[in-house]
């Protein structure tokens, strides 16, 4: 168990999550190649499909900051210890992520395991030829 | 045509832009009941569905701020003059705005008509009892 | 109040629904100028913004079976009275809609009210240079 | 290489997609338990995030033709040898597959490999309390 300034982001940004229809709120948090650190929680809508997660909400943090490789991953939930990036977030992060990125999985306590990014995002989709 | 600070944020956001994929870069800016702005660029995903909105990095922002009732809304597209906002981002605006918000349709060099949100979104979708 | 057709096939679409997150069953269903019907669900996801919405189920069905203008749209809910469409649905929907579309609001019983569609979805988004 | 059933439904699911701003088209196949299968294709909007990949298109007759578990996936694209889906329909894919589903990466011709879906999203995403 370690707490580490990266899961401290993201067990704070938690607490901003705007998240009344599922009760659940989360954090992520965001450490670039420059060692800077992005936040971000979720943001529900009354129509589900048009909310967001909390890592979008740190990715549009860590664009709007002019951007960077992402080195370290943190996502931290209310109810849930060892919260997984859902699929569509392990496929907006794998957007901006350094090839050895890692991803920390939490408690509400600090960070209780630490796995490669890859492991969990095996076989990525890209599209190169649509840039 | 005005050149408020509120647009200056939504064109200077639309500089951090991810858009790779359409080549169409966006900005939008918030300013809440207490004066505070919020801005965002849109962000897109080799998996087109899975990206976002510029309306969406600034919701982001207005969230982990501490949120509030959004006042005025200002948009601008590097294409596409007096741009409005998508249908999803009038679903997302409409979880936040106050009852008399206002969005500012814009060109690059500065707002050209101002139009209550209601009148964008007649009728919205709400979720009382998801709550 | 009118049970139609095109009200039945949203009834029926409804009872296919599956919302185990918010218990919010919604069907949909959509008539083209041919005069083919077709219906759909909202199909939710334990990531909420991953899941999405009736009218997305309902336009899945019209491009599989060769596409057309709709010209008339019905939605309905368990437990909402004249249920509108949300914003990321009217946004979808006028990608595909005829100029003169209607949008029939419905209750568990038939049809309640009949409004046009361009009055749910005032300067809709287009991206014609995206094309 | 295998030409099946299910590749050559994903195939023609293909030939239906609406992609005028990727100009991508993605066909896939759903086969149930049962031996039913069930076809989409991707859907684009003017606003990206809108849009939707065929594998939404595919589970969403699948739900409407009255459920089942997930046991084989196709997907097939007119320019991407081996496509995978993206993070976002892994996620959704994952709500309705069996525990021993398998993924068929295909090309133009036909299954180029075979995979567990497992292996393409591990450590799934799940929200039980959220039922």
């Amino acid at each position: 168990m370690s707490v580490t300034p990266l899961f401290s982001a993201a067990r704070n940004a938690m607490d901003r999550a705007y998240a009344p229809y599922s009760r659940f709120p989360v954090g992520a948090a965001l450490k670039t190649e420059t060692g800077a650190i992005h936040a971000g929680c979720n943001i529900e809508n009354a129509s589900f499909p048009e909310g967001w997660c909390a890592e979008t909400s740190a990715l549009s943090h860590l664009v709007m900051a002019g951007g960077g490789k992402v080195k370290e991953i943190a996502v931290v939930a209310e109810k849930m210890p060892r919260i997984m990036p859902c699929g569509g977030c392990r496929q907006r992060l794998s957007e901006f992520v350094a090839d050895d990125a890692v991803l920390h999985l939490c408690d509400l306590d600090g960070v209780v395991e630490t796995v490669p990014f890859s492991a969990v995002f095996p076989l990525g989709f890209t599209f190169e030829d649509g840039k």
